[in-house]
């Protein structure tokens, strides 16, 4: 699967504003806001939470980790298998919240690919970026861990990281989409990120808190046009 | 929530046999066995398959694991408050397959209490066994890892680990209920654990792989009794 | 081995004042404040100062965490037999800045007891304090992880955590050994701590980054009688 | 610091053959094959045996680990200031049996050199030995880990191990000095590493238990030439 760009994931993390029904309405606001603008959102929610939203919306839907496992005898691990039954199709891997060790990285990437997910591995500098563009996933988003949840925008406050994190990446892989995240919360954040290489954002309070999230993704989904 | 006991709980494990809508339909032949016997059977299902399988069953659902976390930035881990409103009732904590740092098992005890989910730990052997009953969670269940998946049944090529633990555990906490696991596949496996001091069984290939699971569910509840 | 009580154990912990040259200077300050006290000083140092310690000192030394592992293939680990040969006697285990799987600790234990090393195990709460007496180690400490480095200790903030702890670790083990730490900065928490029950402290920066480590020791040795 | 190639790196892991006085034995051995080939033979011993090796031999002496950490409250941790004061001069990193999360590579080779440690990072496959170059540290080595410790060799069993892994490296990094392990016992196994484009090897049991580990180091160090 390959999905249009400029894109917009929406983490849910696993805030109280993104869990079980305000999830499935969060994912609703996404998907008319999407629908509206034209402009790939996709969603991030719960495990729990997958198989509902897939079945409610028609955005893409993405799980917020996946283990490096096969069938079996693993209890309590995230497969593959089982978030793309619910009907995800793609996932966040090795989010700053949620790391994970280098040759685990590498083998959920392949089980991805194997298993039709969308493979989007975050990173938190462009060393480490570039480290991910060398395992070939479909996406990397490059977050520096200390301005996540602040609301002060990668693409405002570090420029720098964004665009070394462009050269780098495509030095190892031309091809690569890549996003950025941490702190985006204004529709020139994002604009912003645009004009310094990504391909959109990775973004979560700037939207789970929000007043009025459909209307703040809106603003987003222009900004990227 | 207090649970009946005896009591028998079916981990789905990721089993591909009980993912997605298998997991749905040996959730249903469990709930059958369950309502014909009058035995308490618990299921414990991968987290993308808890919120449909608590709308169509009326049997306890258990995640297999939750995160000693609060609300928020937590990526890919997995929120007590989502599974609840999911429809668990319970989690399992600690199984060997998805083992915790000690504090973690003493924090998500008590996060299980605070939020109304039945706590059921697991340990390895008699002495990790006690050491959990100290931390007072509502169910133990030892398992020895070396025979999970054998086919080989604790109650039957380990009975001292069974009978050490029920020792070790009522000294320190002589309310507790506890159960085995690991190797269980025949009804006279339940029964003998029952006469070793136990309060049940936790199960997983001895169901998910059984080509009927509903009958086997069936004898095993029969020799609770 | 059976070390005397009251003791204070002295964690060098990885401070630059605590390493190498200054390791081997702090050790024998400590030996010197044990001599002319009588009691008993242990002193825990990084892995690699251990054997020139060792061969300077005649005081107690400890390791700071042993693995729950065999020889052979176990690449950076650390070796309960290679600490032993360096000439360590006991080691610490799951200090709070180095938490470990329940069954870890637990395997741990057992080594230590199997190698003749004395086992101090590390714990959060009473609680926790309570599961690890179940195991059986010979010493246990309990530390707040709130406090540590505060130099607000324990004994005077929290001291209901203190007696709580005594309480249930000597309900599960009536001859276990109990230490406290975290914040212990002055004589008056040593004192205060063996009133509260226990029969000793654990301390860190309290002695690594004092002017004077040697007279701030023999204050807290005084302190015990 | 730069080391001279082709290389030897001789890992001890946690082999009682490799601990304690046998270790300090191992490291003269090495030293004395080393100094009579001209061939650059470097030993990782265990940490609590690094400084009474590095007071004895006069080849280079690694860590088997260092961690992301900076001097302070780490009990139980590798301080890089530590091993260096010790007298090591680099440390492998990420071995298969000691594997860490990405953004901890990327954060220890960069600690290395500041601190001025050889860094030699471990890779299970071309794919992640290509993520590793892109981090840029001094020293990259893959090794299969389903060969370790088998006697059969990475360079005859999976050549093409080798080969692509050389080939990616050199795409992202072209300087990067290569190495590969797994299974290497044998003077044939070392020279059919090199040809096939690395820069020596990394072993563990061909060495250590080997009868006589002199003649084994003599034998691989010619095979170098």
């Amino acid at each position: 699967m390959k999905l249009q760009t400029p894109m917009i994931i929406v983490n849910f993390k696993t805030y109280l504003e993104s869990t079980g029904k305000r999830a499935l309405e969060l994912a609703k606001q996404a998907e008319k806001a999407s629908k509206e603008t034209g402009v790939c959102i996709v969603v991030a929610p719960q495990f729990a939470d997958i198989a509902k939203i897939t079945e409610a919306v028609e955005i893409p839907v993405f799980a917020q980790h996946i283990d490096p496992i096969k069938p079996g005898n693993c209890t309590g691990h995230i497969l593959a298998e089982s978030v793309k039954e619910a009907g995800a199709v793609g996932t966040l891997i090795n989010h700053s919240e949620r790391q994970l060790k280098l040759s685990e990285i590498d083998s959920i990437i392949t089980l991805a690919r194997e298993k039709g997910l969308v493979s989007c591995v975050c990173a938190n500098n462009p060393s480490v970026s570039a480290a991910i563009a060398a395992m070939q996933p479909d996406i990397t988003s490059v977050e520096p861990p200390e301005l996540i949840g602040t609301g002060v925008s990668v693409s405002k406050a570090k420029p720098e990281v964004v665009t070394d994190t462009v050269k780098l990446v495509h030095r190892v892989n031309p091809q690569m989409t890549i996003l950025c995240g941490a702190g985006i919360s204004q529709a020139e954040d994002v604009s912003l990120a645009l004009k310094l290489g990504t391909r959109g954002v990775l973004v979560a309070s700037g939207i789970v808190k929000a007043k009025d999230p459909y209307n703040v993704l809106r603003e987003f989904a222009d900004a990227t046009k």
